[in-house]
């Protein structure tokens, strides 16, 4: 199959990857096994991002309000992150874990990717949000002024604004990913739950993006 | 024609009008004497919602950034805003108009309904967003420190949570409006242009909006 081409892409993608719970269902598996089969549809993208030269990419991996799941579910989206960022790192990336860390339930084995760190040429940025939370996020501004507006104190400051957000699993909402990031951003909902994703729903978003007018409200 | 029926409504709609300016070029008019005819969709979806017994209803009128256009434009949808509020005072509601008034982009007709004002029985919260933005909205906060928490001291903290954002007009991003209170808000998107709203196409989102799961991250 000869690759597609594009006339625009974005900068900036944000992956909200929706339906492992629903999937695992469908297979007749409990619903925390889902989350395994969330892994290598990741690095599939990553790899698609890689090749079109996106500069960055962000996977929401778990919010804090995610953590009020049954606790078989929430070790299995927690071990996900985990063995994702692992996996990650045997990889060519600028990759940065972004959440609140005075959590217990922040992986600890994560920690250390809280600063940025370049593996391989480090030609693309790749952001996980882990045990992260919209209104933590904001109150890091709200309790630490440090600057003149609230958006240049963010605790997530170091993830830049978001032109395409794209999320399987036929919901069509943000719930809480990156507020500020995504003011503006372009939001297509590919049908298909996430353990199911292949190459063709997100070129069909990319296609869908390069004919979207960006106005920034102007 | 009878009334749709619904099993679940929304408690709070915010309505994005989009797409007056594109209306108008297809009539061959100028782009900002596309404004005047949103006037009237709006009460038409008013009366819908009265009808239904939705509670809440906030429009997307118009946004600081939106003041960067031609200044034919601007003083377009700025008019548009003052008629749709003086004629809502002659009907059912309980009005606020929400956004910076300490700009000069600010109607001054409108100062008198940036508090909370009945009219008739109060039936429906309405709200206006006028020269709303969400820095604007977000810095409230940031610069009036008085709760633990920022989302208790965002200026528009009058609006409630939204379960349900309709835009008109094909394009399906945000665009700033209200990012506290969109955090876990479902998103319908209808095709055609705002002067061209039928109330069939409310009618369809509300049918898709009853079937949404609402887990707020759960």
């Amino acid at each position: 199959m000869s690759e597609p081409k594009f006339k625009r892409l974005p900068n900036h993608v944000g992956i909200i990857p929706d339906g492992n719970r629903r999937w695992a269902q469908q297979q007749g598996l409990s619903k925390e096994a889902g989350y395994d089969y969330g892994i290598s549809p990741g690095f599939a993208l990553y790899e698609t991002c890689l090749e079109f030269g996106i500069p960055e990419i962000t996977f929401y991996g778990f919010t804090q309000d995610n953590t009020k799941r049954p606790s078989a579910q929430k070790s299995a989206f927690q071990k996900a992150c985990v063995d994702a960022v692992n996996v990650l790192t045997n990889k060519d990336a600028s990759l940065l874990v972004v959440g609140n860390t005075d959590s217990p339930q922040f992986p600890k084995e994560l920690l250390p990717y809280t600063t940025r760190k370049t593996y391989g040429k480090g030609s693309i940025k790749v952001n996980f949000l882990v045990n992260y939370g919209w209104k933590w996020d904001l109150n890091h501004a709200y309790n630490n002024k440090n600057s003149k507006h609230f958006n240049e104190s963010i605790a997530s400051i170091d993830i830049s604004r978001i032109d395409l957000i794209v999320r399987w699993g036929n919901r069509r909402r943000l719930s809480g990913f990156l507020p500020v990031q995504s003011i503006y951003a372009d939001f297509y909902v590919v049908d298909e739950l996430w353990p199911d994703f292949k190459p063709e729903h997100f070129h069909q978003a990319l296609h869908w993006y390069q004919d979207q007018d960006i106005t920034l409200g102007g």
